[in-house]
């Protein structure tokens, strides 16, 4: 039997690296998501990380991980945002060159932020594929690390470090729900979750408007999928049509992959908003989106991952507007 | 020499009896606001503890200090909110009966935020005052226990063990910046920091729609001060002409009291909804209003504590408008 990729070990090597880069998340308990569901829903809140999201865990384990030789001659990723400001701030704080290719469908304000990090900002092409071809010709011209944003061993492990925070604070966890895109986040918490317990129930949340995961599951492989603008700009992106570890792990511990529109993701950003009083980005609102809408079969012991919060300010206060009749306060 | 009332020993005390209840609150590095002051400030998130302030503390190390024929009467208390949301939360869990004397001015989220609380709620009166008096009727007539907001030993010691979270995450601090009302806190944070260096800098902002414990320390006495609406509405309310303990320990703790005007808080609550991605009341966004607006000596380690998040969403969407030009993203 081959060796798996990344197991449970991993993680906690991965915890005991990023610890003095990267604190434990809060965890709350959601009274007003738990009353309107009928059982316990907790929120594992990624969007209070240094770097407004969840990827500074693989981010910070991959980076952490490289040979002196390698820091010395920096690194480039190709991120829809969130991937790329985690590398930006691991790498500054760490004195290594970063460049961050992007395409041009970034939103601005994590273009903004990007460029404040202190990260050389590459924008190329129309989408994640084209910004990832300029990231392996910076690697063959000028000896960059590729820091892959999800299909890396490490970033894997990094971000399963969550998991072993969940069943710190909830031992009783039967069911974890995260947005779904690349699957680096769900194949950590699997390891992390199903090595622990095989019965708790590990769930996706992608977007109707472009889930190239639930496409190639559905499909057996790969695929490429069209993709259209949406409020959940963070889960769009492919998953590589030679995809190493992902697919593969999304398949074997994703139990269900949920699709939502858009409406169902601004509802879900609207009530953290007036529930829970912050602005999170549509990725991060996608489990709140599912459940308010019934599209999720809970468990007892419920997570969902607030995964980050990168989104302008201007279109949380037009949703906002949208949903005033839904805000009781 | 007469004992203090409460010395840095009580807060330890507070702080193991109250943790397990109580959770550590996250301490957060603002960029942005610290790129504006040009000097380091960090951000206490009170406004994450699971009532929604800070005054879980005080509360909790209170209650958890009463008699077994304590609890079996009830309690009450009158507050602003804040405080009585706290009590209501400690006294349900722990199955205790508490009734909230409240005034007419406390704002409509709070009141529907208390009534599903599960506490009995008491409107009565124009002021803190009158609810003040309401509650001492009830000690009297039915034999609750009075939990005052502020004016109370375990409540200090309580407030205090922020103190010691934030000498236990940024031990070279040398600045605390805090909404200033009844002065619980500010006497908590006084002995918690000061004990520990004499030299770390405990500044105050009150409102000057209604600055009872400014005008107290310079008429030398409690004074009565006549109020106004303010979008800071936890710092209304009188410091109590028989002040037993805040106005002494503000008197002897506090380096320097802000008052601060309408726009400015409003500012502060704005730049935290921006560049945080929080709501927060006015009370909470008053320390940063207060840098926004110069109006701060900072040290080199400033810490502002962010108090609570309780105000209406429609009032932060309006003052979202309001700030709009400001908003970057």
């Amino acid at each position: 039997m081959a060796k798996k990729p990344v197991v449970l070990r991993d993680v906690w090597e991965a915890r005991k690296r990023i610890s003095p880069v990267v604190k434990k998340s809060p965890l709350i308990y959601s009274p007003a998501l738990s009353e309107f569901a009928g059982t316990s829903i907790h929120l594992k809140l990624e969007n209070l990380n240094v770097s407004g999201s969840f990827k500074i865990r693989g981010a910070t384990n991959k980076i952490l991980s490289l040979t002196a030789d390698e820091r010395k001659h920096g690194v480039t990723t190709f991120s829809t945002g969130n991937f790329g400001m985690s590398v930006a701030y691991i790498a500054k704080k760490l004195g290594i060159k970063a460049t961050i290719c992007i395409s041009n469908r970034v939103p601005k304000a994590k273009v903004e932020t990007l460029q404040r990090s202190g990260a050389q900002i590459e924008v190329y092409g129309e989408s994640q594929d084209d910004a990832e071809q300029r990231s392996y010709q910076l690697e063959k011209e000028q000896g960059l690390t590729v820091i892959h944003p999800f299909d890396d061993p490490y970033i894997i492990a990094g971000q399963g470090t969550i998991g072993l925070e969940l069943l710190e604070d909830l031992p009783e966890i039967d069911t974890v729900i995260g947005g779904l895109s690349g699957g680096g986040l769900h194949s950590g918490l699997g390891v992390a979750l199903k090595s622990t317990d095989p019965e708790i129930q590990v769930l996706g949340i992608s977007t109707a408007r472009g889930a190239t995961m639930y496409e190639s599951i559905q499909a057996g492989k790969p695929v490429i999928v069209k993709e259209q603008d949406t409020l959940a700009d963070s889960l769009l992106g492919g998953i590589g049509i030679h995809n190493n570890y992902t697919f593969n792990m999304v398949q074997q511990y994703v139990d269900e992959i949920v699709l939502l529109n858009e409406d169902a993701i601004a509802e879900g950003m609207a009530f953290m908003l007036d529930k829970h009083r912050m602005v999170i980005e549509g990725a991060a609102a996608s489990g709140i989106g599912a459940v308010l809408n019934n599209k999720i079969r809970l468990g007892s012991h419920n997570v969902i991952v607030i995964s980050g919060c990168s989104v302008d300010t201007s279109v949380i206060l037009d949703i906002a507007e949208q949903f005033k009749s839904k805000i009781q306060k």
